[in-house]
């Protein structure tokens, strides 16, 4: 799994570096992701938020479009990029739609035979990714991480927090999301995911990969969850994301206003320009936890 | 020149608007640009900052990527963000470079009768541009202009700056530049652009289109200029940019640094992620100019 570096731009005083390794999540094939080391970590260790995107995205958009690097710089946090699937597998159709397959992995690991070899968006993301940091020696603290994404990347960002908390490991301190797929198994893109990647379809995704259904089982660990979405949103409007149902089964369990904090944006949409607007209060979110 | 909206995003409490209209200008042919209006706009008219990108860009890459939005509603700031030539003019041969004809029109008003009839950047930027939004009832304040650009588009707002300068009109207050072409008539880029588009060639272009020939002319004129380039810029190390050639002759001209202030901004590319770590550093410097 030797990292080769792709590109390397300044920016904000740190370094956005592009790297590429073959990745065995991925089955073997060739992983893009981006990191952006604050100038800090040329002397010390410093955290990591990782940020998942969403539908169609790579590594790049987050750090292109989000507004990010400028915050994190002046937090000294790192931030890690990783593309949304794997690319190159060759599967029959994983092209043919911009919501399943290629673009689209939905930060799971595969049980249908058909994808199991190469979707497992989830274990390259919470240990393959941090093994591969750690073994190249980069400057990060893994003891200290925490997540964020947007839209199928909320939902990767909700369920890899929640699961991980759940299981007692605990990998991350904080999360955030914009308009996130808050309930997938509830609406149309999560039905069409789970239906092809897992062989339990729907049910065997209610177990693992449903933010709404695992907030229900958290209610006796606290929580640092930031959560924001558009009241222009298409997708929201359409019933994509459903928010609500993630705040009611929050509430249900006893999370506050402290814990489990619900934002409706009055006029934003799902555009990188929302996400632009409160990315700089999403890193000083997770900031407060990665610091403490 | 009815304006039709393409779209619209809430952004940082203000609106990313994408309008197209028929552009006299540009031969008639169908002409995007972005205008984003700061939340203050709804009650007063606001300044406006014209941002000219780079080759290769569209109206769509310093409103996604330069990371101004954010600063500019703080500030109470209208930015434009025009295309970057016309587009389907048909003519034999301009699609087939990428820094030349589409996606390069260089903000300039071509002499050469096989593009005259369309690539009439200069007309369209400074004249048909504020023309369509005050004609539209738009809330900007013509009286307070100014203007920024990247590379081939920092070498448009210098020119730009200059010559509106030097003919007395003074349109804008200022002018800043991210990795400007700052001496075009001198590189591979500006000669090839002008020998294309211009009757004359580069002789022409010197008097009117090089911003270090032009600054060598405004010695009596108080300027308002402010340059970034990154040294490990890869098109400053080829020569493409010549931004010591501008500084020397504003220096032999008169001008102080305060007037005139080029920055070489250590170890940053021509990348837009060095574009967005000085974005804001550029819209307050336009700020106290705009807002004077």
């Amino acid at each position: 799994m030797a990292l080769e570096q792709v590109s390397s731009n300044k920016a904000f005083d740190g370094q956005l570096i592009k790297y590429k390794f073959k990745s065995a999540a991925l089955g073997g094939l060739t992983a893009n992701f981006n990191l952006f080391l604050p100038a800090n970590s040329a002397n010390a260790k410093v955290p990591i938020l990782t940020y998942l995107s969403g539908l169609t995205c790579t590594e790049d958009n987050g750090a292109q479009k989000g507004g990010f690097l400028g915050p994190a710089s002046k937090e000294g946090i790192a931030l890690l990029f990783p593309d949304t699937s794997p690319r190159g597998a060759g599967i029959e159709g994983e092209t043919d739609d911009w919501d399943f397959g290629v673009g689209a992995g939905f930060y799971l690991n595969a049980t249908n035979p058909q994808y199991s070899q190469y979707y497992n968006m989830l274990t390259h993301v919470t240990l393959e990714l941090p093994e591969v940091l750690a073994t190249a020696g980069l400057p990060i603290d893994l003891t200290r991480q925490s997540i964020f994404g947007h839209s199928m990347g909320g939902h990767g960002a909700l369920t890899l927090y929640l699961s991980s908390l759940l299981s007692g490991v605990k990998q991350y301190r904080s999360v955030s999301a914009f308009a996130p797929i808050a309930n997938p198994t509830k609406c149309a893109w999560g039905q069409k995911a789970f239906s092809g990647y897992l062989q339990g379809g729907i049910e065997e995704a209610r177990e693992r990969y449903d933010a709404t259904e695992l907030i229900a089982k958290a209610g006796k660990e606290p929580v640092h969850i930031l959560i924001d979405y558009g009241t222009a949103d298409n997708f929201y409007k359409q019933g994509q994301l459903l928010p609500e149902n993630f705040l009611k089964a929050a509430r249900d369990t006893g999370y506050d206003e402290v814990q489990v904090r619900v934002r409706s944006q009055e006029g934003y949409d799902h555009s990188y320009y929302f996400i632009s607007t409160f990315g700089e209060d999403h890193i000083h979110f997770h900031a407060n936890f990665l610091k403490a």
